[in-house]
């Protein structure tokens, strides 16, 4: 029996011989996440339906020294979940239960593989709702969301994954069962939770989730402004967070995505309109009313040559349709395209997006811009032919020096999408060789073996077992200014 | 020469001559932290002007096996900064530069000797302020509150010194300066920022903060209601968070507290109140006057007697100044006491206080609650008096029994204050020792040999180097339930 087959054998045991896959046409079910231009089939997918048979699995890697990765919906664009040839493919999907609803503490426990949205629908018949709101949100795990601190349009106000975990129960990578965190605001020792929350499947396997629930807003008014340049709506953006207002979303989209989005869903967003923003606030009635009132002026302040006000859910619905189909809507402009996810401050959006626009001209590439502007998280989608020889290339192209960009300005390599293996090789552009080993000693920590999620986040797996040489006056900070 | 005179004249070497004591008065004024009662003497005290410097120190220390603790102003009540009586103590206060306001991107840069209100004084003209405002905030250092994780009256809205700071610069305890985290609101890689915060020095020393800075709110309205007893305001405390609004702050005082707080400081609170809450609003005018009526409908609901409303600047000081005063007030009634620090769920306020009551009559001495009541935040003040024979114990048993109350209702043995020296014996009743294996997984990673404030937070030093052994169904879950 090979090892695999061995492996096999013991986790059947386990889990029953139905939570097991090793057929390959099954097997090819799994091979890639979100991010499918990566495609890996694992040797094996394992499928627990209870905490201590992921815990199992994780044990029977660990004894065989064979390396697992953890998936939820396979949602996810940096291919975090992406397989491991040799090794095994935990599937959360069967950890479906909402454990418990408790809106008087704000809380509810969920099992890794709920969706998202389900603990909204769960949640906003007591007054609540489930803060994170990936683009994903109707078919995307919170396990997967936990993994890659997922975040979405209203994280401008509620903030990301990590701001609505208090406690987890995990596998660590040499299968056990763990708590970290707690339902307290403030629970002693080390923040794990915190730790844990983003570090996509390198330390372990959530197994349990308790999220916070955020109470309904009394009110939520959206408002759409269309303005003739992405400068115009950059300065707006910037003028309504300076204003002290924090809107639960601003988004933006410029004239290709428009056209996109126009092609595909027929938003009837204004026509000419070289940019708009979809400014949405929420909160007590007295407060959004007033608010609302100084967001339109500094939007006409600002350039804005027409400001639609939704009246109602429907209207509401209608301006945001445009937005989230967008993605897929470039599908209909260009037959391939790269989804690029990076972080700027909000301040340099104009002159980024400037230069966006001639790295990508001087490459013969169009980029569509359509993103979370309140919070600087680009999302360029890097339009090409895979057909046309080359231009795939040059897309790559366009689309690492988007990542160049993003550094120079004092942002990130990603706002939300995670590392994954696809941005793993950008890692010492922002970090410097000692943050990545200090890092990487809590890696070691957890997985001294490298078993978990291997080749995700770190370029260079460094060797655990022993410390970084120390390197006199090495200090060097590449990585994010202040913004 | 002796080991630690030999390490004295490396750090002399290094950091100048006047930065280093050894003589044993000046010392002593470095024996305790604002937990008095614990002191120690420490071998020797660096007073670093740099980063490279506090570096510098920690090289010394680890190339000697010498234990190290670092110490802000000293203000800490869980004996955090308690020296090593072996050991050099890190003072940074003179590392005091703000070194960079930068009010459009909502950052400041700080170094850890900065004082808590610094930060806001040099905000303030720009239109921000820095949040988190623990009841020392005149005196405590920014490197303390990112050592303790500090929180303050207003942390119910803005949260904790750990929502409040983007990265750091840290020497880790082999003496290497490293950087963590970003400015941007998710960056790649384990967020190591939020497992230092709140490490209480076990992690390194910070050597630079980068903090968020708030916006001021247009408007702050504050009220005073009093009630016949704590069940009541416990109960208003409730249905106001119930009903969706997030006061900045709730603060409840008990008839004891109050007493004190008219002893010290003549606040006029309502004669015959049994409690008192403070309630504050801020934000934008239209919002807070909307949930200011709210508010004062909720408390008359639940039995308010009297509510008396802030008319201007003045009239809020001299609510608070009864609330702030309080600790200090307790003094005027008896001659020592305990400050406690735990965390319950607000929904059990009542029952909890009421059974803290039964707790101190049953060992025949009284406590004074004055507290964070909107997060659930409870500092019962055990009173007792030194001079007679057994009070002292028995005070001790209370305010022991006090964390287990905390425990049994699914809360935390700290809510602000720390683990500290003071603590780590109460760990295990909260945590699992798998649970606190996996948290010390961290501390091997980053400190093997332990010298990094050794003592604190855990009651067990681990031996680093082999991972805790697997304990098959050894899972238990003895900590905080969700709320």
């Amino acid at each position: 029996m090979s090892g695999i087959d061995a492996l096999a054998a013991r986790i059947r045991a386990d889990l029953g011989p139905d939570q097991v896959l090793t057929d390959r046409q099954q097997l090819r079910t799994y091979e890639c996440d979100g991010l499918a231009h990566y495609k890996v089939i694992p040797a094996l997918v394992a499928l627990p339906r209870t905490a201590a048979q992921a815990a199992a699995v994780v044990r029977a890697c660990a004894a065989a020294g064979v390396p697992f990765v953890a998936r939820g919906s396979g949602t996810g664009l940096s291919g975090g979940a992406l397989p491991h040839a040799d090794g095994v493919l935990i599937v959360t999907s069967q950890l479906r239960d909402i454990l418990e609803m408790r809106p008087a503490d704000e809380r509810a426990v969920v099992q890794p593989g709920v969706i998202n949205l389900q603990v909204t629908q769960a949640a906003t018949p007591h007054g609540y709702y489930y803060a994170p709101d990936p683009s994903s949100q109707q078919i995307c795990s919170i396990g997967g969301n936990v993994a890659e601190n997922s975040g979405g349009a209203h994280c401008l106000k509620y903030g990301f994954t990590t701001n609505h975990v208090t406690a987890l129960e995990v596998v660590t990578p040499d299968g056990e069962l763990v708590r970290l965190g707690g339902a307290a605001p403030d629970v002693p020792g080390y923040d794990l939770v915190g730790a844990f929350v983003g570090s996509e499947g390198t330390l372990g396997v959530a197994t349990e989730v308790t999220v916070r629930l955020t109470r309904l807003p009394e009110t939520v008014r959206t408002l759409l402004a269309a303005f003739h340049g992405t400068d115009q709506a950059g300065a707006a953006t910037s003028a309504i967070i300076a204003a002290g207002v924090v809107p639960a979303a601003i988004e933006m989209m410029d004239a290709l995505s428009i056209e996109a989005a126009e092609a595909a869903v027929h938003c009837g967003y204004p026509a000419g309109a070289g940019a708009v923003l979809v400014v949405e606030l929420d909160g007590p009635s007295a407060e959004v009313d007033a608010q609302f009132d100084e967001v339109t002026a500094l939007c006409e302040k600002n350039g804005a040559f027409e400001i639609r006000v939704a009246a109602d859910d429907t209207e509401r619905q209608l301006i945001w349709r445009g937005r989230k189909s967008a993605f897929a809507a470039v599908g209909r402009i260009s037959p391939d395209y790269i989804v690029q996810d990076g972080v700027i401050p909000r301040t340099a959006l104009p002159e980024v997006l400037r230069r966006i626009t001639e790295v990508a001209s001087s490459q013969g590439v169009r980029v569509a811009n359509v993103f979370h502007a309140g919070d600087g998280n680009l999302h360029p989608l890097v339009l090409f032919d895979d057909r046309v020889p080359g231009e795939a290339e040059r897309a790559e192209t366009v689309s690492g020096a988007i990542l160049d960009l993003c550094i120079e300005y004092g942002g990130s390599i990603t706002g939300e999408h995670g590392v994954g293996v696809d941005k793993a090789r950008y890692m010492p552009r922002m970090f410097s060789d000692t943050d990545l080993d200090t890092m990487q000693l809590v890696r070691c920590a957890f997985d001294p073996d490298g078993l978990a999620n291997p080749g995700k986040v770190f370029p260079t797996p460094r060797l655990c077992g022993e410390r970084p040489g120390r390197r006199q006056g090495a200090f060097e900070h590449e990585g994010a200014e202040v913004f």
